[in-house]
């Protein structure tokens, strides 16, 4: 049985080594966020941006995330099923940003669409890595990201929305851009 | 010609959503070190531990890093191209870190491989956003960034190889594990 297991490795393994010569050659950044991800925080900007219990349409949000409706729509599903947003149906429908939620962290956007943020597979709960226990590059790995989570989790959305308001001469929350 | 041009918008933006339908989904972490990056600093800690001179086959490497001789090919000849690591061929050939390079940074062996690594796409200097000068999100990525980057800008190969010797209970640099 194993030549067989093995042989599976290998192409696995095969596959890996042209990923590597693409990101390579091409330059191609990884360990960067999602472009969902992004627009999932611009569309939550702009709705912490809108007085309490108004609603947004897709359409504004594609408007004001600067993104295709068709591709936020997952993005919003994806917002939806997290809990950071409502949907709400028919004529007076739209999307809404719940009070309790415009303290959401940067983070608690970024998590929603891209699930748990984990620099390195060895610091992923579900990996066991051989090296666990001695390899020094672990406690690095571990801290690199603490130290990005920090500050992607010291950031409200609603701090962000108010310094939009702010920018657009508003005190108050503002509705644009 | 725009609507061509339109199309051809439309169908990458459909190609982008269904890459994030697999991410939400299937829970594949993006922002994550590539496993070359990750086998590149292994076998950076390795020769860092080997002592001045001395130069490991491929096969050393591999056992080392506990990765296949064959996706470590690849990772060795980006090291070899970024000018870390010296290759020799021959019959005393193998891969010799120059002592000139052992100080170099956890973060230049990750950015060998990867390239630069940005952690979001309105940080990279050839992109242009249309939101720069007022997104409230553009300088917390930034922050975020630059968090990150500092830890592993802060750490040498060969700080990690000391930890290794030094846990292997050998006060000077050790070939081991």
């Amino acid at each position: 049985m194993w030549p067989f297991t093995q042989s599976l490795s290998y192409l696995s393994e095969l596959s890996g080594l042209s990923n590597v010569a693409l990101r390579v050659h091409e330059d191609i950044p990884d360990m960067q966020l999602t472009r969902a991800a992004d627009y999932a925080v611009r569309v939550m900007i702009h709705l912490a941006g809108l007085p309490p219990g108004v609603r947004a349409s897709r359409g504004e949000l594609a408007r004001a995330a600067e993104c295709p409706e068709q591709f936020l729509s997952k993005v919003l599903q994806s917002l939806t099923r997290a809990g950071l947003v409502v949907s709400h149906r028919g004529n007076t429908g739209g999307f809404e940003l719940p009070q309790a939620h415009r303290g959401t962290s940067l983070l608690n956007v970024v998590q929603a669409i891209e699930g748990p943020v984990r620099l390195n597979l060895c610091l992923t709960s579900d990996h066991t890595c051989s090296r666990q226990g001695w390899c020094p590059a672990h406690d690095v790995w571990a801290e690199a990201q603490e130290a990005m989570l920090g500050v992607l989790q010291g950031v409200s959305i609603a701090h962000l929305a108010t310094k939009v308001a702010a920018r657009n001469g508003n005190g108050a929350l503002s509705n644009t851009p």
